[in-house]
């Protein structure tokens, strides 16, 4: 912030907000109060927030915690944020927002243009790359929790013969996913979406529908599972019965690549060499191409977190770094293969967090 | 729109984007991509959306889906959703964007800037109250998934004395029941938050701790479980082995101020009546304050919408309303008491969507 000579950091969404004060509510669910969070260049952030949420900050480590009576109809919190903004950077200071790739500022649009007319002095700028550069490094916290929900989500993979089976719709085989996930130790299963088809699935995005599995289909879990916070993501495919030999021969393209992705996740490689290095298997098996548009993605707080692994991205691996590495293609028309394992990027090679998946397409009888 | 001359609306949140579209997934979860719909003053909506979305937007009932491989680093989508405002609203067009009251623009910050460049004759409106009007009377179908699902979360509260117990710690609590929530044939128990202590909670908004779960406890749990899209919101609290007179009286006025409500829930009667039929209750009852900040709130695909039970809104009541009943109050300090029901307004006067509150507090031994 110094170097960039920001005075203030103004944040506005959950995971930002929980960054640094350690505040976890799942009220950010309920779209109707904005929340506040300035971070000044020197001691702890202050919180500007809505009444409700003050007993739950306070257990955290923030020492000032201002708060309005929230809603409000003609002031939701503008005036005190804005006179908060002027204590700490002064009437002429520069106020870092989040402008950039994967950001959003959570508070009416309309506020923030009042917001800004209410500090005429002050210059804005885009702090997008300072949050992005100190987010996309994990503590040793933060990892040992991803960690722990991608074991627990492991071992429920584990029992997908007791699982799942034909006969069960998706939606019942999702929500028996659910539960035993939860039996086994996870906060929540905040995502899990996915799909089946005879030979393949559609897309990876889809919630669960009634369509009854069946002998031939392949079915995909992608699942982000919360633990204090923190997300695993990750996906397992089955066959039923039997499957194609297209689908059984993308599977083990998938499984290679992701095996190329893993020797290629060395500190000092970039994100692009990472995706150069799955890519390569991918077409050599004959992909038909991804409307996933990367081939994984940083994970922490957030589902889905800086880097991409695609060509255009030049993030240099650092130790700690926690990614996933999530080849897929399509192999037909309508018929699409995806896999993803989570690592955390170490000295000497990368740590898998997710029980590595089998390297042929597991078939449930 | 036409009356407010607005020649298109654009719309970038799930819960806009699922009304005109009916396109539903936990995707939304990731940050990294924005999604677009754009609404023309006559026929079906335009999407604009990541690759990634395409398979799962076209088993909607639109017929123009337009798509970007997304992530892109220079370019996520802009110039395809100006070249798309453009076609729909003319060069000179005025745009409808939701600027007001409880929404967001979840796009980056930079990028509508882009956006209002590439259109430099348009002229920008807030939409937000077309869109909460349109939301705001839900249809029979809409009325139904809320139902439904606040008839399978009542059942779950139904069986509280076996699911609670002191020994157990709040998060195995919270655990136990969403897994037996989801058993009961919710999608998800995306929302669960609340607390205990002895004699009473500090806030309702908390995770769930590590604390465990004490003869002389209030125990809150108020959750937003979701079926097909759309949400419950409402809590019940427990006491457990033995309670204060103090806990069991302020139960008792959030008990009577909610009678109070559903007496005042009546067509033509505005929030504003709801207010104060409620808060004349919780006022003769001694409460302290209330740092909810409002008595209740409209209900839906989100957990929280428009209207707010408040001395601010003057929203009159009209028969399809969902809405929420949630007299809350301090009676002492760090001790609160929240009731919340769902119901629906009717002609003649509310139908309850929640199995009514026992009007004592319920003791677990």
């Amino acid at each position: 912030m110094s170097e960039d000579g920001i005075n203030a950091l103004l944040l506005t969404t959950a995971a930002n907000i929980a960054y640094f004060s350690g505040f976890q509510t799942q009220f950010w669910q309920s779209p109707t109060r904005p929340w506040f969070l300035i971070v000044p260049g020197h001691g702890k952030p202050i919180a500007v927030i809505p009444e409700i949420g003050a007993a739950c900050m306070a257990r955290g480590f923030l020492d000032d915690i201002r708060t309005w009576p929230s809603p409000h109809p003609t002031d939701d919190g503008v005036s005190l944020l804005a006179s908060t903004i002027e204590e700490v950077a002064g009437k002429a200071g520069q106020i870092g927002l989040l402008m950039g790739a994967e950001t959003h500022i959570r508070m009416p649009l309309s506020d923030l243009e009042i917001l800004r007319k209410k500090l005429p002095g002050a210059a804005w700028a885009d702090a997008t790359p300072i949050v992005r550069d100190l987010r996309i490094v994990k503590s040793p916290r933060e990892i040992e929790k991803i960690s722990h929900v991608c074991q627990l989500v492991s071992d429920t993979f584990a029992k997908a013969p007791q699982l799942f089976a034909t006969g069960q719709t998706v939606i019942e085989a999702f929500r028996t996913f659910k539960i035993e996930c939860l039996k086994r130790g996870v906060d929540d299963v905040s995502y899990l979406v996915g799909g089946a088809g005879p030979g393949g699935y559609g897309d990876i995005i889809s919630p669960p529908s009634e369509q009854t599995l069946e002998v031939g289909d392949v079915l995909i879990l992608d699942t982000g599972c919360v633990y204090d916070g923190y997300f695993c993501d990750f996906d397992r495919n089955y066959g039923f019965g039997r499957t194609s030999d297209d689908a059984q021969r993308a599977y083990e393209t998938v499984y290679r690549a992701t095996e190329a992705g893993l020797e290629a996740a060395r500190p000092g490689n970039t994100c692009r060499d990472l995706f150069y290095a799955m890519q390569k298997e991918l077409d050599a098996g004959g992909a038909l191409g991804n409307a996933v548009g990367r081939l994984g993605h940083g994970l922490g707080s957030e589902l889905t977190e800086p880097p991409s692994h695609a060509a255009f991205d030049e993030t240099t691996l650092k130790p700690g770094m926690v990614i996933t590495l999530e080849p897929g293609m399509a192999f037909a028309p309508g018929c699409n293969m995806v896999h993803e394992e989570n690592i955390v990027i170490r000295d000497g090679g990368p740590e898998l967090l997710t029980r590595r998946a089998a390297p042929e397409l597991p078939i449930i009888v």
